[in-house]
């Protein structure tokens, strides 16, 4: 389609572009969800002669209809660079400077940084999950939000703006930890909830010797403390009490953008650490964000 | 040479047989120091039925002497494991618990370990060093060491006893952050002292959010708040400062079992916290060790 011609239907394409996966959805005036599509032609899959005949592909599939798309798209590894808006951010922010591609009538939402005296932090895609499942009326205005993955994000917003964020490298270091290095090879089992978990967030949460801790994973295996095949749920345990412990949430409701094995295990360490759960669907907040934000881009 | 053969002139050969690098000496009945070597043969590099022939190498090349080898040959991953002597220990602890492998004419000296209603951990090498270093008079016999590496080992030693390890995986989390995951790319810089390191000693050192820490080096290159080249020295330390930062050691004297770049920084870490180093001499505090622990076994 070419840039200015308006919908015949008022319907649109949002597409959530991450690193490694896309997913995208047919979004109609009223926020509807029509077809839908998830692959793995992330960022990281795609040169930038990629995305114009992934564009067309999808209109092809989808409709010849405007497309919004959020997360790596718009980093420096995505198409174009959409410049992060600074926190505090709401709906109108992003909209406001969203960056819009007309020869491809594609609008590249873009992130959001934080820069501080003391803290810098940024994300890509989390801000619309984020805003949207409170413009969705999924979560309250002023929530906290924690969104488990390879880089965990805490998000705190008020009058449903977007005013703190804190990235962790858990899952990362859960992964790099299993591959390589000493512990290779004792972190192969399946990380459950049990004891070896929660003996493990007790140890992580509040930790300043994180890098101790974790080496404690072989010598209580080699001491004969800890069975090996509870290395696993230990090790997980300590990383994701980190996680969890370095935030103030006692007391206090998160709202957990995400579902699966690893949202219930942040479930546990988050019960464990004084803190009330909310399950917030993310696929619905994304399509939220996107529905409220179509309004303020005017498309 | 055969078991029980006393050597003519009363010397010896010690190794210091590690995971990757082996080191060997001949030490004289005056503890004088004669011919010595070191070459990457390793445990790691090594099948069991090569130590025979290693050995017997050795001792063509040193003398046909009996060999009293530390480190990681009396680990799991060695040739014969020797038992972890448990903390407090000290020098006849360890000559009491040695393995002789009689028809090798070897004696392994064991690792120390240590197990508490909170802690855990291990060493094997370290401890001989340590030791050595008091009983040579390079430290006294109440004291805390540094010994800076892939895996830095705290050692609190009393009345020439050690009492406390903690094991602190910096080193090898840097290479992890360095070689894999989103800081890879980012961090190959030269570290030295400078504004950017000593930045980093202050954001790590009691923080309760190193995963949060280790993301905030590529959150603040993405937003112009650090020079790229910054980076690897401030990720540097954050690691090193987390890891210095743990321990108690304002206005306490801190040996440093190491020299070189690694020694240096860990030299700022431990004064910007409040401590003093002391440099000690890792190969004379090893063959320190040897010296003086053949006495108590008899060789």
């Amino acid at each position: 389609m070419t840039s200015g011609t308006p919908p015949r239907d008022g319907a649109i394409i949002a597409v959530d572009w991450g690193t490694t996966n896309r997913r995208a959805y047919r979004i109609a005036a009223d926020g509807s969800i029509g077809d839908h599509l998830r692959d793995d032609r992330g960022v990281l899959a795609m040169a930038a002669a990629d995305y114009p005949p992934a564009l067309a592909a999808l209109r092809e599939r989808l409709g010849d209809l405007p497309v919004i798309a959020a997360g790596m798209i718009g980093s420096t590894r995505g198409w174009h660079e959409a410049p992060y808006v600074s926190a505090p951010a709401d709906l109108p922010a992003l909209a406001a400077a969203a960056l819009r591609i007309e020869a491809a009538g594609l609008t590249i939402v873009p992130g959001v940084s934080l820069l501080t005296d003391t803290r810098a932090d940024v994300m890509r895609g989390e801000e619309l999950q984020v805003l949207g499942a409170i413009a969705a009326g999924l979560a309250p205005a002023d929530a906290v939000f924690c969104q488990p993955g390879t880089h965990n994000k805490w998000i705190v917003t008020e009058a449903a703006r977007i005013v703190d964020v804190a990235t962790v490298m858990t899952g990362e270091l859960f992964a790099l930890l299993k591959g390589h290095g000493i512990l290779a090879g004792m972190l192969d089992g399946v990380v459950t909830d049990g004891p070896a978990f929660r003996a493990g967030i007790a140890r992580g949460a509040g930790a300043t010797d994180l890098g101790t801790a974790l080496f404690e994973v072989r010598a209580s295996v080699l001491l004969g403390h800890r069975a090996p095949d509870e290395a696993a749920a230990y090790a997980s345990g300590v990383l994701i009490g980190s996680d969890v412990g370095a935030r103030a949430i006692d007391g206090r409701t998160v709202h957990l953008l995400a579902e699966g094995a690893l949202a219930d295990l942040y479930k546990v360490a988050i019960e464990a650490r004084g803190g009330v759960t909310v399950a917030v669907d993310a696929t619905a907040a994304f399509l939220g964000g996107v529905h409220h934000l179509r309004g303020y881009l005017g498309l």
